[in-house]
């Protein structure tokens, strides 16, 4: 069976069982911050001056490396990119968070792996069946409902459900700074649109509100969905198979479809961004590829090469040799979530 | 082998042997123009107030059917809605004119079926190939280059190839009502999308400058894209394998996974389109369900229940049993192409 970001998906539930990392709620001191500076939560230093520069000489008319307005498109990645990403995938908390939800319509599932296992809390025995058990359980939390259905599944687990070390709001969760980056482009005329390998629909019914950035910006991966009348009402279900992963050398591809332009701008945060970072930078004229690293124990987590969730290993290679511009989370932010007390 | 709209392909090269269809250059005398109206080129009727009245109700703040902006989405089918497809779709043409351009660096088609037939004018036997040879046509003629190199070659022959029987540019064989109709969208606050079973790279290179309609707002059939490295350099390679079908059925579902939202205003003249009229029809509030109905033999084409190009059959029905507003071009439009005498 193909199954949805799998080996990913393996990882992340391992990474959840062992996973140790201490949150404090104390931020660094913020700088000074200067009136009117649209980027208040960003320390003055390389990163934000690369961003201010690139957006000062790609908006004004008359520059050498102006950019038309309709071509201004910025591309982020999620997951790990405006919002964290740890100890696993927000996706994957909430296919657990499903399936426990599901549980009481599903008395069979108390003998039935990989389902027996997860409601017991071992997931060592989930993990014991494979990529099959996690592409199933991927499968009963994401398919054999119709899209409407899914997506008020997802807006009343995200208006409610608390990350399990932060005790917050996933959409709380969410980079101040990015927030700031998103809005700043914004008003520069850059069309800014998320490039996720997270589910499509699991972003779509809270990325308008959070990020400002609405359905139609937002590209992911998805599962096949089935157009048909039931009881002469249009419905749109969704089918329990992979259709495209938007992920790695699928960045590119999905950016294509959906948009049908190379980006100017690319963010990101791991080597599953790097292919979108390559494809953008390698267009003609001025380019602003980024990424964000995860350098921050204290006010989030700080991981890079490891293997695991977010990994960042080629891409800091490939970022050192072209130049491409690296934000150091501890040094760059002066404020990581906005909850932060200041 | 799984063909890119191969029935559809088969009919419409069988009616490019058959047709014969006059066109005339004349034009039914104009409907005074009020000053001030955003549609000139409709005649005061049923459709025509249909669409004002959608769109004033649906923009007057306060008003029980008013559409937030961010909700105002527009879906337009493209052949037979946007632009003309007789004596068969555009794309076909192109398709045959491709593989003429071609053949110099093929000398091997000169003894290779469907080719060789397809060179020496004679539809008959590359229509004896069936659904294999017309895909094999479409394969070769749409995959193997980048989808650089494609936007290029679509944009050389929009810009120099001329229609079969009007001798005009294909960007001509617009409908000029239409374009009003989305610029009056558009200047309601509407998002305007094309939704066609065409090629999505086929149309993206000159919409914009046509339509007024951005790459990102064109959704379409696609074929698989691969992103790889040659010699260093990112490129996006077309393969001769089909995607997704965006006709019929698949138009809901190309319009989910771009749009993510449910359309408000939905536009076609083909029982392709019924699915997308269907789906759109059956949010709640207020909707515009609208098909062009090919009545006029004079300035264009005068087709329906016939099977073939742009067959509209179930949806005269269904638009007649749901009260949709069908746009009767003979009465409905004083003018059809921009190039009429007036």
């Amino acid at each position: 069976m193909k199954t949805f970001r799998i080996c990913t998906f393996a990882c992340l539930l391992l990474a959840a069982l062992w996973a140790a990392v201490a949150m404090t709620g104390c931020a660094t001191k913020p700088a000074a911050v200067s009136p009117g500076d649209p980027l208040p939560s960003w320390n003055d230093g390389a990163a934000k001056q690369a961003i201010v520069q690139f957006v000062e000489k790609t908006t004004k008319e008359g520059s050498p490396e102006f950019v038309a307005p309709a071509e201004r498109i910025a591309v982020f990645d999620n997951d790990g990119t405006l919002w964290a990403e740890q100890p696993m995938y927000f996706q994957a908390l909430f296919m657990l968070d499903r399936i426990r939800a599901m549980a009481p319509e599903h008395p069979e599932w108390k003998a039935k792996e990989p389902f027996a296992s997860l409601l017991k809390g071992d997931m060592k025995g989930v993990l014991a069946g494979g990529e099959r058990a996690v592409g199933e359980l991927m499968m009963t939390t994401h398919a054999g409902v119709t899209s409407e259905e899914f997506s008020k599944i997802v807006s009343d687990w995200v208006a409610t459900a608390k990350h399990p070390t932060t005790g917050r709001l996933y959409t709380e969760m969410v980079y101040q700074p990015m927030l700031e980056l998103l809005a700043y482009l914004r008003a520069n005329g850059y069309k800014t649109f998320i490039v996720s390998g997270g589910g499509i629909e699991f972003m779509r019914p809270w990325a308008e509100q959070v990020y400002g950035i609405p359905p139609e910006q937002v590209i992911g991966s998805t599962i096949k969905t089935k157009y048909e009348l039931r009881d002469g009402v249009p419905t749109l279900i969704r089918l329990p198979e992979v259709n495209f992963i938007d992920d790695g050398p699928g960045k590119p591809v999905g950016v294509q479809t959906h948009i049908g332009r190379r980006p100017v701008a690319a963010f990101g945060n791991s080597d599953g961004d790097l292919e979108m970072l390559q494809w953008t930078a390698a267009g003609a004229g001025p380019r602003l590829c980024l990424y964000v690293h995860h350098t921050d124990s204290d006010r989030e987590w700080a991981y890079d090469r490891e293997s695991g969730i977010g990994r960042l290993n080629k891409g800091l290679d490939e970022a050192a040799a072209k130049g491409w511009t690296v934000v150091d989370m501890k040094a760059d932010w002066n404020r990581v979530f906005a909850f932060e007390t200041q």
